[in-house]
């Protein structure tokens, strides 16, 4: 008999209908002796129309009421996923974020969880038979005011309470099947990964990818909880993400992501001198300016090129940011490019093989599709090209490496 | 400066435009010195949609999870209001029935306050400025399960929270200025009513006039507290309800009510023997079929008529009852009503004045309609009539009351 924490998203919970379809699936572990505890999110948009409705109240809505607002939308679910549970003849409890005691920091619209208090309250409640209904993404501080996690925060609930409850297993079901090799969309020939590292994992999400929230994957690495990412129309078992082992790097890259939501900022001639680099990245992060990657290239008379990128969405926000800094640090131009995407590679293989930047940069030289910047990490290998190669570039990065579905075969 | 706690109903805070107006109202109450605790209900009629949410999910919903999907319409109002009130420059703070301690029992759906915990913590935020801003309608057991107090619980929570609190005034904030001496859509000369006791606010409200709800009432009753009902877009003052005192007494009749929502069963001929009565209304408490009415007269020939009002919407159900019944007892027949009204004078006064009914009777009795039923209490006097006749019966009565706005300005 296994403790399982499941978790279900907004999406398998948007009608009746869905709600009555995952209580089944949910009777279906619990009839195989499983302990049961689900995690589950707000109902389909339920946040958003409740952020909507905070938005005609008050212009900055107050972020202690917004949390309040916000977590009646996980209740709601808690509550008619119980019913649904019951109504089929099972034993189930709704718990919210308080009743679980999911003790957070103050930072009320992405608060941090500290500890959970209620431990006991859901062993007691599946020592008695019942499935626990948890509601995800809310917390609670020590003076009891009520709390959220941040976009994808009922993830995180889901890994914090598989940790408390040492559950052997953490699986969050999902419309896919597990996380592939690339976008199947994209690449017909795309895979589904067996096995992913929290890192790996963490650099797919952190592009296109939204599989899981990366602060959970990061909760999960801290404390080496096993996730497993999986369907929720199949019982095929789907993609597991564990700590690293030998196995996994014999596998150079797991998986292809790309994004086509950024912007390239370039400046030119930037004076080349200490502190320049800290005074520019300091100006946009206080305009509240998310940068993903850095490029500086070699200094040359003193001046050198700078190129970042942002959300295409911060755009507006840049150009007012950009005009105060040229005018202070004087300096010539700066171009915005909106027609950008950006291509990366995963894998923990990647630190002990070499060429396998090159081997990405060829098949992209092959089909003629110009690269405008490079960034590297341990595991990942990150270009920017034109938006209309992204396709036709994850397709043919997936091809040179072999990951697709008739590769695998191939080999056996 | 004044303790004042200020109830304002759902239909109140429908939409963001209302709520930004009440937070208005009750900015202008804070400003005049007062401390402000604030209880609102579900905006609209967002608990009507929660429960069909709910019968979408489980024909029979299990009350504990009920009261938990309940329970987020308040919490939704309070943090809507609190950030009106923030947004307009006040210090506010949202708590849920949990987060000031409203201890119930177990009885989901229908909770009985027993106490209320929090006290201290509202104490201090008023203490602090803040404008307090308390869900209605939802408690918490002592292990912290979320219960809701039935309908118009919100009404409930106000009155307990102005008794622990010791508020210097309860006030429930209305579409209506105020508690009427008979309907003004019926009755144009109808006047707002000063002062009513609690008991006979209690018999006004039992029918039509669903002003305050009873169980709250008869709390305010036990505990001594103060109410009262006014308008939201008035500043005069409305209905006081408080305890007799020798003035009320004077007013023999405070108002007049009425109903046309109950049908009348009688049963011809029924055996008059110790036992009857008791296995009848037995039978039908256990079909949970309300009676309101029991008229039985003398007994003629070992026989006697029996007659009693339920709700219309039971008469589906009271029919099988009846069959049953009819078949132990061997009485010949029983007959359905659905066309009848109620009307109802009701007033303190009435204990200690004579010649009360006979002028109600003669009142009806002067423009030919015919009363059909009879029943009495000490402070209340209700006539079952056609139910074409129930305006004609209101207006008649109120004339022969003199309780119109131009009788009392005859009387000056």
């Amino acid at each position: 008999m296994a403790l399982k924490v499941q978790k279900y998203g907004g999406a398998s919970l948007a009608t009746p209908e869905k709600i009555l379809y995952v209580a089944d699936r949910i009777i279906k572990e619990k009839k195989k002796g499983n302990k049961m505890v689900v995690v589950v999110s707000a109902p389909g948009d339920t946040t958003d129309i409740l952020i909507d409705m905070a938005h005609k109240i008050a212009k900055n809505p107050v972020e202690r009421e917004l949390d309040m607002l916000m977590a009646t939308g996980e209740q709601q679910s808690i509550a008619l996923m119980s019913m649904a549970l019951i109504n089929k003849g099972h034993k189930a409890k709704s718990f919210t974020g308080a009743q679980v005691g999911i003790v957070t920091d103050k930072s009320h619209t992405k608060a941090r969880i500290i500890k959970i208090k209620g431990v006991e309250k859901i062993k007691k409640a599946l020592d008695e038979g019942y499935i626990a209904v948890v509601a995800g993404f809310q917390g609670i501080t020590e003076e009891e005011d009520i709390t959220t996690l941040g976009r994808g925060g009922s993830d995180l609930t889901a890994v914090a309470l598989a940790h408390a409850l040492k559950a052997d297993t953490c699986e969050f079901l999902k419309d896919v099947e597990g996380v592939f090799t690339a976008n199947p969309h994209i690449v017909k020939d795309a895979r589904k990964i067996d096995y992913l590292s929290y890192d790996e994992m963490m650099e797919l999400a952190s592009d296109g990818a939204e599989v899981l929230q990366n602060r959970s994957v990061e909760y999960a690495k801290n404390y080496g909880v096993k996730l497993h990412v999986r369907g929720t129309f199949t019982d095929k078992p789907g993609t597991i993400i564990t700590k690293e082992d030998k196995n996994m790097e014999k596998v150079v890259v797991s998986g292809i992501t790309y994004n086509k939501k950024e912007a390239k900022i370039s400046l030119l001639d930037v004076p080349d001198r200490p502190g320049v680099a800290a005074f520019i990245f300091t100006k946009i992060a206080d305009a509240g300016i998310n940068v993903d990657m850095i490029i500086q290239n070699i200094s040359q008379k003193g001046t050198t090129d700078l190129s970042f990128t942002i959300l295409r969405k911060d755009v507006p926000k840049i150009k007012k940011v950009m005009d105060e800094i040229m005018k202070k640090l004087k300096f010539k131009k700066y171009l915005i490019d909106e027609k950008i995407g950006k291509v990366s590679i995963v894998g923990v293989g990647m630190k002990t093989h070499i060429g396998i930047a090159s081997k990405m940069f060829k098949a992209l030289a092959d089909k003629k599709i110009n690269i405008e910047m490079i960034s590297t990490s341990e595991i990942k290998i990150s270009v920017v090209v034109r938006e209309e190669y992204v396709e036709k570039a994850v397709q043919e990065i997936h091809k040179a490496f072999n990951l697709g579905k008739s590769a695998i075969k191939q080999e056996k």
